[in-house]
């Protein structure tokens, strides 16, 4: 029997984290579960998994929360970030399970990692923000991160088995999202919708306009850099628009290694909650003959600038992931917000980056001001 | 130092085994070689890499060989079947490369596992004849069996570093040969050089036409249910036209482990004598942006019955695909003489094995006499 803590259970990946274990109730117990204001559907998971522990976003949703619940229910309702700490380090957890979206994740993942737990790692920010760091941790508490991105589930399973010595790249792939094939003049006039419209996954609103900038990806590659000891030189993007093959290894032999599936969250989540089990979770193995074709392109950095800026980042490192981190969160709400253009969230991001002065071997706390301070100043931008 | 025998030397498979040996001077010594008629290569092989023992096919070539060396050449010479089984238990060596092409190949390999020899294995037919009776030796022997077909290869390598349970399906990937997209009513007028003109792979004659007639892959069927202890059920054959995917492996979660090179089988080669390292034999990785599209299709077994013939011979088992083999190693020698047209191949492997009465359990003795009687056999239809 698993012990898991699921941060962000309301989410798109909780709620399929929660589907499998729905699936097998004889091999996980959820132990905890924090959403952020979605308490009717946080009040179901309440019902079905019967945690000990829950915790939501302010006082006044727990308070909301607790009412509704059923007479007799056990389950103890926290708020805040106390409440995600105390949901990250609960005791007799086995995994926490952090898809928390955005900087809100990094410090319940930091307490889980503090706490000796492992950690099934959907919330990219926190390797981007704080890579070093994080990974520093993990390695002093022995605490093994396993991701839950299909990408990087994929790269983890075409490292599976083979010799450190013989690594030589990782090809990480991207679907191209909803614009890959939009000629750049028509950029100015993508619509919200447009860029909710994912081809090929279908996942929450934030990730959803990453993936249509290609932010996602770079924020990927800067995830790679950190999960897997390598430079952003080894890693090359590759645009596959039918997301089946969910990344590659090469090596120094010539030979690739590749991880493929139907794009389909569950099993990157199956297998960072079960490595090194698989586990038979109904997902149909993609059918070759009719797929008949799988293509493959170089990514386009002129209408899609925001990869060129991770990249960049991630070769500046320090400060330097974690403002354009920052600095992406705010201008994908601004354009969700209607207040800036589609094209403009690559423009606030630079100009933010441009105004950066690098804290070198920066602690926590110089992680978290930086946060702050591009937040601020991406702010400014987005008027 | 790994010290190797290759038999084979000559052929398509061998001149690669000794050209990644070159490469790495310090790491490889050649201690044995065989031939079968081509005494000028092996005369520049034996002067390159000095092995302490060669053998050919008959008296009179080795005779012919010993004139030729140099004077002070301390290399043995030996000839016929007993050679060959010299060079396959010579003192002192390592590995065994298997890859005589045919039946031949049989015997020297078994007494390479009995010698307690690892075995880096091209040539098929050991298995097809006599892959029980082969994997239980190498079993008794604790003698590894690696492959060096690109395609076992390439499971071989999808394979490690998972679980046994999880395993589900195997994808043998085929391209198709050169008769992928031709009609069958222009089948009749195939001619010998039409069918050696093979769209990816450079190959030898035999190999070639077998690939033609997607026999090679049928034989690659059986020999993956030996290497890899699974059903001929688990195996589908998929036709992949660029020869990039060298095969997949699926499991049980729906991921899919594939491995992808450049179709040259240096690749494959090299892994099965350096395995589990992996050398730098400067083959290229496939540049998937250029390579653009990887496509997939169902294989056609109307236009080549070979195929289903071979999944037949895996279903029935014991000795019919050492019929199977046996039958077709004639009926392509009558190919390639004009004795026979290419629309013929298969007929005259179905009329020998619809004459077979099976041996179940078939020792050595039992599988040697089946191959002979299946060559008398289909000797006779073949005119």
């Amino acid at each position: 029997m698993k012990n898991l803590s699921v941060l962000g259970s309301t989410g798109s990946i909780g709620c399929n984290v929660l589907e499998i274990v729905a699936m097998f109730p004889e091999r996980f117990s959820i132990l905890a579960l924090t959403g952020g204001t979605n308490i009717e559907r946080l009040l179901s998971q309440i019902e079905k998994f019967k945690p000990e522990l829950v915790s939501v976003l302010t006082k006044e949703l727990a308070e909301n929360l607790k009412e509704k619940l059923p007479n007799g229910t056990k389950t103890e309702v926290l708020f805040g970030d106390e409440g995600y700490i105390c949901a990250a380090t609960h005791t007799g957890v086995d995994t926490v399970v952090s898809s928390i979206v955005g900087a809100a994740g990094l410090l319940p993942t930091i307490a889980a990692i503090e706490k000796g737990y492992d950690i099934a790692l959907a919330n990219k920010e926190t390797l981007v923000m704080a890579g070093d760091y994080v990974m520093d941790l993990a390695a002093k508490k022995n605490v093994s991160i396993l991701p839950v991105d299909s990408e990087h589930s994929a790269i983890f399973q075409c490292l599976s088995g083979q010799r450190v010595e013989d690594f030589d790249k990782i090809h990480l792939t991207a679907s191209g999202g909803p614009f890959r094939d939009k000629p750049q003049s028509e950029f100015a006039n993508i619509t919200i919708n447009d860029a909710l419209s994912h081809p090929t996954w279908s996942m929450g609103k934030k990730i959803s306009i990453d993936s249509a900038t290609l932010m996602n990806k770079g924020l990927e590659v800067i995830e790679a850099v950190h999960l897997f000891d390598v430079s952003y030189k080894d890693i090359e993007v590759l645009i596959h628009p039918q997301s089946i093959v969910h990344s590659m290894v090469s090596y120094v032999d010539g030979s690739v290694i590749a991880q493929l599936g139907v794009p389909d969250m569950k099993g990157a989540i199956a297998y960072a909650i079960t490595y090194p089990e698989r586990m038979p979770i109904k997902q149909p193995t993609p059918d070759f003959a009719k797929i008949a074709n799988l293509t493959f392109e170089k990514p386009d950095t002129v209408r899609f600038p925001c990869l060129e800026l991770a990249f960049h980042a991630a070769k500046v490192k320090e400060t330097m992931p974690c403002v354009l981190n920052a600095a992406n969160e705010v201008a994908v709400k601004a354009f969700l917000d209607k207040k800036i253009s589609f094209t403009k969230i690559s423009e606030v991001i630079r100009k933010t980056m441009d105004r950066h002065i690098i804290i070198k071997s920066p602690n926590l706390e110089d992680i978290l001001s930086t946060d702050r301070w591009a937040r601020k100043i991406c702010k400014e931008f987005t008027g």
